[in-house]
C-alpha cells in the first residue's frame, strides 16, 4: 500500500513522462472528443447520474451524455432544482462528485444559488455550462441568452464568486489539462468548480492518453516534520488534561472524508463524543460513547454541562456558523481546544497550516489509544428519543420527532429541510449507518426536494436503505416540480410534508402573525398524481391528522417498506416549533435588530 | 407645459435649494424610516405590487410593505418566479417599475437569471435584497446564508454583472440620495438596478424632505444644435429617397416609451410600417399602413420584398438579436438606414451619441408630414390571419395561431413563451391596443408563467382587458408553482398549455428524437385544483383534443369572458412547429456547429 506521498509523486512522474512523449511526437494514442474525455473523467470519479436541463449550446454534448453507457442523464424540471439534486447526490456518494449541466446564461444563472450553497457547505459539484462556439465568443453576435451589450464574460464572472476554480475552455490543446485541473480541485478541496464547454470544442478531437493517468484525488501530504510536531503537541495537551477529553464531530469530518479515521480514533481511545448539528451522522448515533448534539447554549443541559466542563475539546472539522453553534454560544475557551480541519490544525491559539486531519488522525490515534481505560470512566449521557406523554391527539413537534426517530432504520438517508425539520431532528438519534442531509449553514428553503432526488439516486449506488424527506409546506412550494423527476426515475422516497400553514421558521424569526408568512394551501396529497403518476401506480399519498393516524401509518409494513413513492401530509399546529428552533430564532432575531 | 429641458433644470435647482437648506440647519422636516422612504419613492413611481419571498434579513422591511396602504405584497412561491413577475409587471405598466424583494444570498441568487433577463431586454426592475446589519457586515460572522469564508461582498459582485447601477446602503446619511440615484437610473435607462437594505438601516430615521422633490425620470435633453443637425440630415435622406420610406418598429420603441411619438409620426407621414418580433404590438397591428412582421430571411415573402426594396428604412429602437432578425439575415444596406434609439441616432454610418428618439421624433414628424400624400401611394401588404383549410381534425400549429388571433380582443395582454408560442404568434395580428410580452432576446423558458402573474396585476392598474398566456408543456414545468399565486391573488388569465410532449424548440434546434427532449407527462388539467383551487370555485380547466373542441371552447362566451382562472390543455402533434421556428432553428443549428 503506497503512502499518500508516494501516490502523489508517482502520478506527477507519470504526467511528466506523458508530456515528454507528446512533445517528442511519439503520441500514437487513440483520439477522443473533448466531451467524451470529460465524461470519461466523470465516470472515473464514480459519477452515475448527471443533472440539468437541455438548452441550446449544450444539446450536442447532451447527445454524448445520453449515449453514455454508465452515466445516466437526469432531465430536471429546472436548473435550480438540478443543482440541488447534484448537491444531494454528492453528499451521499462520498468520493464522487455531483454534476450539473446547464446552458449559457439562462440555465447557469438559474443554478447560481445552488452553486453558492454547495460552495458554502463544501460539497464537491461540477457545473458544466454549454456555451457558444469559440468563433461566436470571439465575434460576440447578439445571440439569444446574451445580455445584448456584447458582454460574453458576465456569467463567468458571476460563477467565479461561487466556485473554487474554473476551466473556461478556449482551445482543444489545453482542454484536457484544464478539465483535469478543476476536477482534481473539486474532489480535493470539496468545493464546486465550473467548466464552460463551447459547442465546437465538445466535438473537437484530442488524444485520450491522459486518461491512462488517474486524476489526482488526494491533498498534498502533510509535511512529516510539522505533522510530528503537531501530534506531539496534541498528546501533550491530552496529558495536561489528564485524559479528560471530549470529541466534537462537525461538518468537515463528513465533507472531507475523515469519518473512518474519526471512528477509529473514537473506538481506540474511548473518548466521549458529541456532534454539532452539521456533524450529525458523522458518528453512529447509537454508539455508546456518543452523547448527542452539542449546539452551544441551545444544547440539552446535560450535554452542555459535559462538553463545557471537559478539560480538553478535540474538535473535528468544525464550522461555527450561527445555526450550527447556537448563535455562536460555544462556551469553550480556546485554551482548551484542539481543532482538526481538512487542511490546517489549531492547538489553542497556534495555527498549523497545511496539516490536514485525514492523514493526521491515524497517527494521533496510535499515540492516544493507551489512555482508553481512563477515558471510559468519563460518563456520557444517553442520547435517546423521549416521546413525551401528551394528553391530546395533536401531532406536536415535541412528539413528532422522537416518534419519527423510532421509525427510521439503519442505512436510511434522511433529509431535513431548513426550518422545523432541520431543528426538530437534531434532538433525536438517527440509526446506525444512516446519512443525514441538511443545509444548516446555507439554509436555502426548498433545497431538500432537489437534494432528495439526488440523494435517492446515490443511495442506490451506495446500497443504502430508504430515502426519507422531512419538508415544510412553505419550503415544498419553492421546488415542488422535482417530485415529477422522482417519479420519472422510479425513485421511492418517503416524503413527510409538515402542513402547519406557512413559513414556520420565518414566523419564529419575525412576523409571527404576519400575512407574509402565510402560504396558499395546496392539495398536498394530489401532487403526485398531477405531477406524473396519473394512473396511480407509482405512488401513494396520505394525510395524517393526529397521533393515532400517524402511528398507524408508521406501523403499516407496506408503508415502511417504501415500495412506491409516498407522500404523507402531516397536520401540525401553526405556532408550534421544536425547542431548538424557538431558542435559535430568538437569538437570531435579537442580533437582526429589525426594529429599533 | 414645460419642456423636458426646463423640467430637468427646475428639478436640479430644487435639489440644490434643499441641500443649502439642510446645510444651513433649517431642516425641520418630518422624519421617516429609510424603508418607508424607499416605499414612498416606489409609490411615486406608480408601484402597486411588490414581488418576492420572505426571508431572514428582509422581514423587518416586509412589515412596512405589508402595512403600506397602496403597495400590495405578492408573496411568490420562489424568487426566480418573483423576478419574472416583476419583469412582466414592468412591461405592462409603462412608466412604472417592477420591484423584487429577496433575502441575502439564498434569495437574491435564486433571482439572478430573472435580473439578467430584465437587463438584456431592457426592463426597469428594482431588486431590493435584505441583508445583515451594518455591524454584522463589519464583523462578518458566519451567519446562515453566508459562504462560510467571510466574503460578504460576493452577491453584490454577481449582481453588478446584471444591473445598471447598485446602491449598497452603508449609512443613513447617504441612503436617500443613493436610493434616488438608482431609481432614477432604473426609469431613465430602462434597466434593472440593485439595492441592499441592511436590517438596521431599514428602520433608521432620516429626513423626509427629499420626497418633496420628484424623482428625475427623464433623460437629459438632446443637445439642441446637434438634434437640429440630425433632423436636417434625416429629412435630406428622405428627400433623396424620394419619400420611399419604410418604418420598422422594434423593441426599444416599446421599452423606452416612444410608442406615442412613433404613432404620431406614422399617422402624420403615412409611411408603411412593419415590426420586428420584439416590436410586435408597438404598432396597432390593425393599422391599415402596417404590413406585419419583418424578420430577415424568415419574413413572409411579400413583407421581405417590400422592406428590402424600400429606398430608406427608418428603424425605431432596433435590437438585432438572432431570433429578432432571422439569425442576422437583415438584407438592408446600412447606406439605406436611419436608426433611432433611446440615446443615440445613426444615419447610415454616422453615429450621433446622446440624441434620443423620444425627444427627436415629434420634431422629425413636424418636418416630414408634408410628404403624406406621396407616402400613401406606397403599397402595404395586408397583415391578417390566414386559417388554413386542413382536412384532418388535428390542431396543427399552422391552424392554431390564426385561430387564436381571431379569439384575441382589443386591450388583451398576450404573453407567449419562448418556443412554438413566441414564434407561432409572430405570423398573426394582435388586436388594437393589445400588449405583447415575450422574451425573444433572453429566451428563458418558464419566464412567462411568472411574467403572466405580474402582467395580469399591472393589467388591472392599466384597465386592460384579459391576460392570455401561451406556454409549452416543457416550459410550464420550470415555473408551474406560480399558478398558485395567480389563484391566491384572484387573477383570471386564460392559459393555453401546448401539450406536444416535450421541449419542442429544443427538438428543432437539435436532438429531434432524443429522450432528453421528452418530459414527464403531467395531468395538466389537475394542476389548478392541487395548487390551491381545492374547492373548484376559482378556476376551470379543459383539454381540447381537436379543432372542433377548441373552436367550441373559444366560441363559448363564458370561457371568453374570463371570469375565473382558466387553463386549456391543447393537444398538438409532437413534431409540429410554426414555420418561423423551423427556419430559425435550422439557421441557429448551423451556426452552433454541434458536431463536426
Amino acid at each position: 500500500m503506497f503512502s499518500a506521498t508516494e501516490q502523489v509523486l508517482e502520478a506527477e512522474m507519470n504526467r511528466l513522462k506523458l508530456a515528454v512523449k507528446t512533445l517528442q511526437g511519439e503520441d500514437k494514442s487513440e483520439e477522443i472528443y473533448i466531451g467524451s474525455y470529460l465524461l470519461a473523467r466523470l465516470e472515473e470519479l464514480g459519477v452515475t447520474s448527471m443533472f440539468g436541463v437541455p438548452g441550446d449550446f449544450n444539446l450536442g454534448f447532451l447527445d454524448l451524455v445520453e449515449d453514455h453507457p454508465t452515466i445516466d442523464w437526469v432531465g430536471n424540471c429546472n436548473e435550480l432544482n438540478a443543482s440541488y439534486a447534484a448537491d444531494g447526490y454528492a453528499r451521499v456518494k462520498h468520493g464522487s462528485v455531483g454534476v450539473l449541466l446547464t446552458t449559457f446564461g439562462v440555465g447557469e444563472l438559474s443554478a447560481m444559488n445552488g452553486m453558492a450553497g454547495a460552495f458554502s457547505e463544501m460539497v464537491p459539484m461540477v457545473h458544466i455550462a454549454g456555451v457558444p462556439s469559440l468563433r461566436q465568443q470571439a465575434t460576440k453576435p447578439m445571440l439569444h441568452h446574451t445580455l445584448g451589450d456584447g458582454r460574453y464574460d458576465a456569467y463567468t464572472k458571476a460563477a467565479e464568486q461561487f466556485t473554487y476554480s474554473q476551466a473556461i475552455l478556449t482551445s482543444a490543446i489545453s482542454a484536457a489539462a484544464e478539465i483535469d485541473r478543476v476536477l482534481s480541485d473539486c474532489v480535493i478541496k470539496g468545493r464546486p468548480v465550473y467548466i464552460t464547454l463551447p459547442t465546437d470544442l465538445a466535438y473537437a478531437k484530442i488524444s485520450s492518453d491522459r486518461l491512462k493517468i488517474p486524476l489526482p484525488r488526494h491533498p498534498s501530504p502533510n509535511d512529516p516534520e510539522v505533522e510530528a510536531f503537531v501530534i506531539d503537541e496534541i498528546v501533550k495537551q491530552v496529558e495536561e488534561a489528564d485524559g479528560d477529553v471530549v470529541v466534537i464531530a462537525d461538518a468537515c469530518a463528513i465533507r472531507h472524508d475523515a469519518i473512518d479515521e474519526l471512528k477509529d480514533l473514537l473506538h481506540k481511545t474511548g473518548y466521549p463524543v458529541y456532534a454539532a448539528p452539521m456533524g450529525k451522522s458523522a458518528i453512529d448515533e447509537t454508539y455508546e460513547r456518543y452523547g448527542g448534539i452539542y449546539v452551544g447554549s441551545i444544547s440539552r443541559p446535560e450535554i452542555k454541562e459535559k462538553v463545557e466542563s471537559a478539560k480538553l475539546i478535540l474538535s473535528i472539522g468544525s464550522l461555527k456558523s450561527d445555526f450550527n453553534s447556537g448563535n455562536f454560544t460555544y462556551s469553550i475557551p480556546t485554551t482548551r481546544t484542539v481543532e482538526l480541519h481538512s487542511h490546517w490544525t489549531k492547538i489553542k491559539y497556534a495555527d498549523f497550516p497545511e496539516i490536514g486531519m485525514k492523514q493526521l488522525l491515524p497517527k494521533l490515534t496510535a499515540r492516544l489509544e493507551g489512555g482508553k481505560a481512563k477515558a471510559l470512566q468519563l460518563k456520557v449521557p444517553h442520547f435517546d428519543a423521549h416521546i413525551p406523554q401528551e394528553t391530546d391527539d395533536v401531532i406536536s413537534q415535541a412528539w413528532f420527532w422522537p416518534t419519527m426517530s423510532k421509525f427510521l432504520k439503519p442505512k436510511d438517508v434522511i433529509v431535513a429541510e431548513t426550518g422545523t425539520s432541520s431543528f426538530g431532528i437534531l434532538d433525536v438519534p438517527l440509526p446506525k449507518d444512516s446519512v443525514f442531509l441538511a443545509q444548516i449553514l446555507w439554509g436555502s428553503i426548498g433545497w431538500t426536494v432537489g437534494s432528495t432526488l439526488g440523494a435517492a439516486l446515490a443511495a442506490k449506488d451506495c446500497n443504502m436503505n430508504r430515502t426519507i424527506l422531512f419538508v415544510g409546506d412553505g419550503s415544498l412550494q419553492l421546488t415542488v416540480q422535482e417530485l415529477s423527476t422522482m417519479l420519472r426515475k422510479g425513485l421511492k422516497p418517503l416524503i413527510f410534508v409538515l402542513n402547519n400553514s406557512g413559513y414556520t421558521i420565518e414566523r419564529f424569526l419575525h412576523g409571527k402573525e404576519r400575512k407574509y408568512n402565510d402560504i396558499m394551501n395546496w392539495k398536498w396529497t394530489g401532487l403526485l398524481e398531477v405531477l406524473g403518476d396519473i394512473d396511480g401506480t407509482l405512488s401513494k399519498s396520505y394525510t395524517v391528522n393526529n397521533k393515532n393516524e400517524l402511528t398507524e401509518l408508521l406501523e403499516n409494513p407496506k408503508f415502511a417498506a417504501a415500495e412506491v413513492l409516498q407522500l404523507v401530509e402531516v397536520m401540525m399546529p401553526k405556532h408550534d416549533a421544536p425547542r431548538a428552533l424557538q431558542v435559535q430564532a430568538e437569538l437570531s432575531g435579537k442580533t437582526n435588530q429589525y426594529a429599533l
